[in-house]
């Protein structure tokens, strides 16, 4: 099942091109009080929905997927947590490219397993997210802000101590993520979090389309000028142990993100620039820059 | 006025060493429903509940705020902003110790204004936050996990792009805030965001109580060993530029916390540790370490 939002809030079913307007399955969700549990509500009860969901779906308005302004996938995450330096040819590019680690940030991770076990992950703002139909903002003009998709795994139910062996059964699905950076000495969770540096989309396409997340060949464009390819077989760290190593430290709940990470080839962008991304069995989204 | 939450989620309003319950006042916060606005409701309206609070102390149940199991002020922020190297008797303890830096986390800002100017502010996990009472559970035995004991900020309404002169007009007041943190090579924002790696308390004291938060003596004692003594005098970037330079980069909601920066004296704390911070014209709180 492929879930957007999109306009003004609405919650579309999207078959092929055409969205499904199943906005009123919402309706079921109970009222909350202060204080509200963390998490997204709507991701949390997404499995039991599904059927009022495409029960929803008989006589319902449409629209064209295109003619849509998406929203995230996900409206209210509670916080949103990224693997660093996650594919071999991203380390090497950062090691050598002092725009990327500024004198800084250290890239090389000699006698430790990966970059993640020396680096750990990080968190961008929550609130830095937008959908692909938003687009983002250039935040520090006359910098460096680079580009960076990656997989993007939605987490569907709360947990810590989670296991990598049982670590798919609390994916929720899957999106493709921008994680927009300015390059410079900052920390990662200024330099990442800058209101719409962090785009979800087009949609979440629930764990059971997807086969294999370990296995998904992705890339983006800018202006039709190819930037990043690569295929998330060559994750460093992978989905499963990343929701390990996450829930090791932090609680997880309904409807984070986990950005699991970007490939070589990231790159700048200025307003007016139109980024594409795809990711196999994902789908695909323009996301325009603006400043 | 002093806010706190306590035992089961009580909401109380503090008097000297008694707690008057007011938890009747929440009863006025409107219902929400999915998809919920990012920041805490309670701090959004807190302004407008004061005479409603007021007016429940009257009759209210009371109790001894030493016999109360005190929780966070904030029950729900939608995010923790950090100062990083904000006093320089601790930019020099980092610069030399290598049990904190690392070789990974740079503390020298030559050609910088200031470390704040180099290196941003960062992020902690929003749902790290514990209140006094409930206590630091340690995430990384074997680690040194430092106290870093900080004067918190508490937003109180919604803003971007706040100029410094206007800053404390964002202002809900003022709690301790401690910043846990374990040392390593891995970022701030996994360093430092543990499940109850931040803890504020023991109470709110709203910003007309606070006359000059530039000028507020502050300690932590561990087992009752001095660590730290410091005064938010020397802040090396003040409250104001920091919401000033915050605000530039994340939408700042009612209920976020602004962790102003630690200074010299951070050391470890062990299972079984008792801390005890103190902030003048704030109070003092007792916060357990267990494993």
């Amino acid at each position: 099942m492929k879930i957007c939002r999109y306009n003004e809030g609405r919650i579309g079913l999207v078959e092929g091109d055409i969205v499904h307007d199943v906005t009123s399955v919402a309706g079921q969700l109970p009222a909350l009080r202060w204080p509200v549990e963390p998490g997204d509500q709507f991701i949390e009860h997404l499995e039991a929905l599904k059927p009022a969901i495409l029960a929803a779906k008989a006589g319902s308005a449409t629209a064209r997927l295109a003619d849509v302004t998406l929203l995230s996938p996900v409206a209210t995450p509670a916080k949103i947590i990224a693997a660093p330096l996650n594919y071999h040819a991203h380390v090497d590019e950062s090691l050598v490219d002092a725009q990327i680690h500024n004198n800084v940030h250290v890239a090389h991770y000699e006698g430790f397993a990966s970059p993640v076990a020396k680096f750990g992950v990080f968190l961008k703002s929550a609130q830095s997210l937008v959908g692909a139909g938003e687009g983002v903002r250039i935040a520090f003009p006359g910098r460096r802000n680079d580009h960076e998709v990656e997989l993007a795994v939605v987490i569907g139910k709360r947990g810590k101590d989670i296991a990598a062996a049982d670590a798919f059964s609390y994916v929720a699905g899957y999106s493709i993520g921008l994680d927009m950076t300015v390059r410079g000495t900052e920390d990662r969770s200024y330099r990442k979090s800058a209101d719409t540096y962090s785009v979800l989309g087009p949609y979440l396409v629930t764990a059971d389309e997807i086969a294999d997340p370990g296995a998904l060949a992705f890339s983006i464009h800018v202006n039709d000028e190819p930037r990043q390819n690569a295929n998330t077989r060559d994750l460093i760290t992978g989905i499963a142990e990343l929701i390990e190593i996450a829930s090791r430290v932090y609680t997880l709940y309904p409807g984070d993100i986990l950005m699991t990470g970007t490939p070589e080839g990231v790159n700048t962008v200025q307003p007016g620039d139109i980024m594409h991304a795809r990711i196999e069995g994902i789908g695909e989204m323009r996301v325009a820059v603006r400043g």
